[in-house]
């Protein structure tokens, strides 16, 4: 039975054919499997910047979808491509940190290293050294989403490479995470999941020092001050109501934010780093 | 029988994975319906904006076609959902002065808050406080496309919230318009319809105090130079030949122009704001 | 029988809903042809950038594809349209340089000018005078595609505006090319063909007075330092490993750049502009 949808992530932008390129590839071995464009605005040389999307995305998707991920500073090198299944979903990616926080965030979760026996049993080999997004990756997730190659056929059981993001740490009443995703909005959206902000009793965020109360939804903020919310991909988030939270607390991918329990007193050494 | 298209018009941007997974609501509930992008560009903060492409797009489809709007900077608070029914297309979004222009300037035209108990019935609920569009707005648009429910069964008429831009006002010998989108290449599309314009003998287009003569096309133009037109979509136009308009005028959204006949003498003070 | 593809390039951004308006024309007349963006975002009134994309992506397509173009600043004015076969796919844009390169590059190459005579058989004429690409070209490709007409019943053959870009021109050990795009990662690519190159031993490659050495791959170069390498569509790239050539080199789109055999003293003054 074929995939439901095949979604793509990459870093190539709107600018060039680039996207265009690789989707003609997926569209030519797959007659009616819809492709969704998660995005192709992922920073380049971040691929830890796609794995947390696609973590958050992968469980709006049905079962037996197939996640096409390329951001690949190494193309061309001896960097590895990786497979990895959980949840009943399929992700396909080079091995650079890009799969890291899916495997770590979605356990139980099995990866193989896709060797270059498995691609050519496929047919498929690298025509050119810069562009393994269109000559291997996305033909191997065509194969995988129309169901003619099988996941445990693909390779040795590998970890992936872990990368720069990891899922939130638990300590005592405090929940450390990092911003991992700012969007179009300016809104910081970090790695704690709305699961673990349950153990908190009235949990507080803080970032950069501040303190950030939490609400439910950006309306309920006054226009230009910045709120911490459960947003719609299940993550705590900093917002700012009709502004941009990023510029106005100069935040950065990649710092760190805490959820804390109300009645704590806030460390403010904590968050210097 | 299905719709011939549906239309999506965001603010969402390209930057992040939103587009990509309320498209898939879509394509979840709908096999074999062509899902057009109008734009995801639109300012955020501004359902005008979208609703203006909406008003001068909508008669570029066929009878049927069903669009989803979704600008929505009160998503989670009080504000319902509107559809409008006009010349045989549907249309569904936020009820905050997006559908007002599509309202007022698309007579006949009926519109029906959507209930939450309508919704119930099509079994949709908001599992999020912050993504109707996903949870929601998406797919309602793909129910009626699909033809599984139907307009009148959705809520109550009502009138929706007009929003700041309405169509153009005639008065004796001149029509009054605002700057209602400024495109790609800097070109200035106003409220002033084509058939509006054609009661005025050889109109002239002012702007921030400057007289513009009508041409037909962009390439009628001295390079540099800016002019009037009627274009494709159907209203008045202020265009640079091989330039930027927005720039050179220091334009901007919803400021006024006017059409005046060309014999009447420019009331310069008309254009001061 | 219908084409495998048809593919859509052009200067229209995603800012407004002239992509979509385009698309869904081509969908209303092609049933099950998928459509392929390789990109919009080329640059306004750079009708040569779009034709050089085309020449180096069609070859990635099979054979029955239609490519649409529409750079075209001198719509509505008497420029014509022209459609272009080469290696048994079809081309069409407007006549004003965009094709030069496809043509000159894809020997042998048939053109024909589109006559408003074969417009009408189609059904097809100008509503607008500023948007031929909704009206006419994308129609025209759509029913190309579809194969309900035939290339050479569109008009008398012609040869094709050639542009500013001109295949790269070879001399004794050395290639002549210029910088034909600037890709999303900084990337220069140039006119110089892979083919080409081969015919020097050895090669170097000169950019505005500096020398670059060849690599394989982007990986291969230490981080920040700029190389040469031929890049996934066949063509001489300049690129810096996680940097920015382009900024980095103060590049400009349509400057020269010089394939030299690796013992030849560079002439410094050969790239003086």
């Amino acid at each position: 039975m074929p995939a439901p949808f095949v979604t793509l992530i990459t870093d190539f932008g709107g600018h060039d054919p680039y996207v265009g390129i690789m989707k003609s590839r997926l569209q030519a071995r797959l007659a009616d499997v819809p492709i969704v464009d998660l995005t192709h605005a992922i920073t380049p040389f971040r691929p830890e910047e796609a794995g947390f999307w696609l973590w958050r995305s992968a469980p709006q998707f049905p079962p037996g979808t197939v996640h096409v991920a390329v951001v690949d500073p190494g193309v061309g090198t001896a960097r590895s491509l990786v497979a990895v299944r959980a949840a009943r979903q399929l992700f396909v990616a080079p091995d650079n940190g890009l799969l890291g926080l899916v495997w770590q965030g979605s356990a139980p979760a099995e990866a193989v290293r896709v060797t270059s026996e498995a691609l050519a049993r496929l047919g498929l080999s690298a025509t050119s050294a810069t562009f393994h997004g269109r000559d291997l990756i996305a033909p191997l997730g065509a194969e995988l989403a129309a169901g003619r190659c099988r996941f445990e056929e693909l390779g040795p059981a590998v970890t992936p490479e872990p990368g720069r993001l990891k899922p939130a740490a638990e300590r005592e009443r405090v929940i450390d995470g990092v911003i991992a995703a700012i969007d179009r909005y300016g809104n910081l959206l970090s790695t704690v999941e709305a699961s673990t902000l349950k153990t908190l009793r009235a949990p507080q965020i803080t970032y950069k020092g501040r303190r950030f109360p939490m609400v439910n939804t950006y309306g309920e903020a006054r226009n230009g001050t910045c709120v911490a919310l459960v947003n719609s991909f299940g993550v705590l988030e900093i917002a700012c109501s009709c502004g941009n939270a990023a510029e106005t607390l100069e935040a950065e991918w990649g710092t760190p934010l805490q959820a804390v329990e109300g009645s704590m007193e806030l460390n403010a050494g904590a968050n210097q780093l």
